[in-house]
């Protein structure tokens, strides 16, 4: 069974550590950086919430890699700003192409005062300022399925173990 | 009509910077950056130059992003180490998978002595130092079709406008 692990959560929250940390536990694995599919456009560039087609696009290029790469048998660490509705549509398309696959969405979510805390510690020129909180409010507006959300408020960053075993072991993320 | 370039040649010879002022030409385009791609594999990676079958899940990964750009009517600019047979099956998934599409394939190359000379103007971290001359050899030996080869020796790297429009005018380089 090949997994397809989807880390989303909103800016600030450790996606792309988490995500690296991860793949980096698997024999085969592959790492796919959704932002940087998206900044792939450069004609015609438009950021993901402008532009619902130029989201669509990017969403359809994160599944087709994924499809390769399980048919290469490596586990895949997605790491973008998922929503359930596009979580909903890549993962019929992968089901309906590829067998013996396994999804789980992690919705990472830390206290707005944490998320804050964390962003001014980051190198200034990662910080996202407001927009984290932001992107955490339309997470909240979303209604997201408790079972998929994963509040690391309380663990520090750099113990990043305890959150690496929960997402591999925890059948609550299997979408 | 939509043109995919597929931008080879060795290192040091001036590829990302090629691609990616070519791609700002264009009002809809997508740059692929091979080596990108080839780097998304974490657990298990190896270098193209060591397995066969990572380089062709990355050729079969650069098709499928190429496709779905061009079904989003967007002009693709690949930069990457692309040889005339990896460039044949390429192309033939291409032609059978999307029309009103047209193939260039350009292999830039620059004479030895401007090569290492090119290379060694470039920071630190990006100079491959003998390995690029390893791979203009490796160039050499194929014996490309010499109407793909374009020669940019005498053209100064900041001139780029003249090797922007060679590539953009020229049939000789439609595969």
């Amino acid at each position: 069974m090949t997994n397809i692990y989807i880390i989303s959560g909103p800016a600030g929250v450790g996606k792309s550590t988490t995500s690296t940390q991860l793949a980096k536990q698997f024999k085969q694995s592959a790492y796919i950086e959704g932002d940087l599919l998206h900044h792939m456009v450069v004609g015609g560039y438009l950021q993901p919430w402008e532009s619902e087609a130029s989201l669509t696009l990017t969403w359809e290029n994160i599944a087709d890699l994924s499809i390769n790469f399980v048919q290469a048998r490596k586990h895949v660490i997605i790491d973008y700003v998922a929503f359930p509705e596009e979580v909903e549509t890549f993962s019929q398309k992968i089901y309906s192409q590829v067998k013996h696959v396994e999804i789980k969405y992690v919705v990472l979510r830390v206290e707005p005062k944490e998320l804050i805390r964390r962003d001014a510690s980051r190198e200034k020129d990662h910080q996202m300022g407001a927009r984290c909180l932001e992107l955490a409010e339309m997470f909240a507006r979303k209604k997201i399925d408790q079972r998929f959300v994963y509040d690391t408020t309380t663990i520090h960053p750099t113990d990043l173990n305890e959150v690496l075993l929960t997402i591999r072991n925890h059948s609550r993320f299997i979408y």
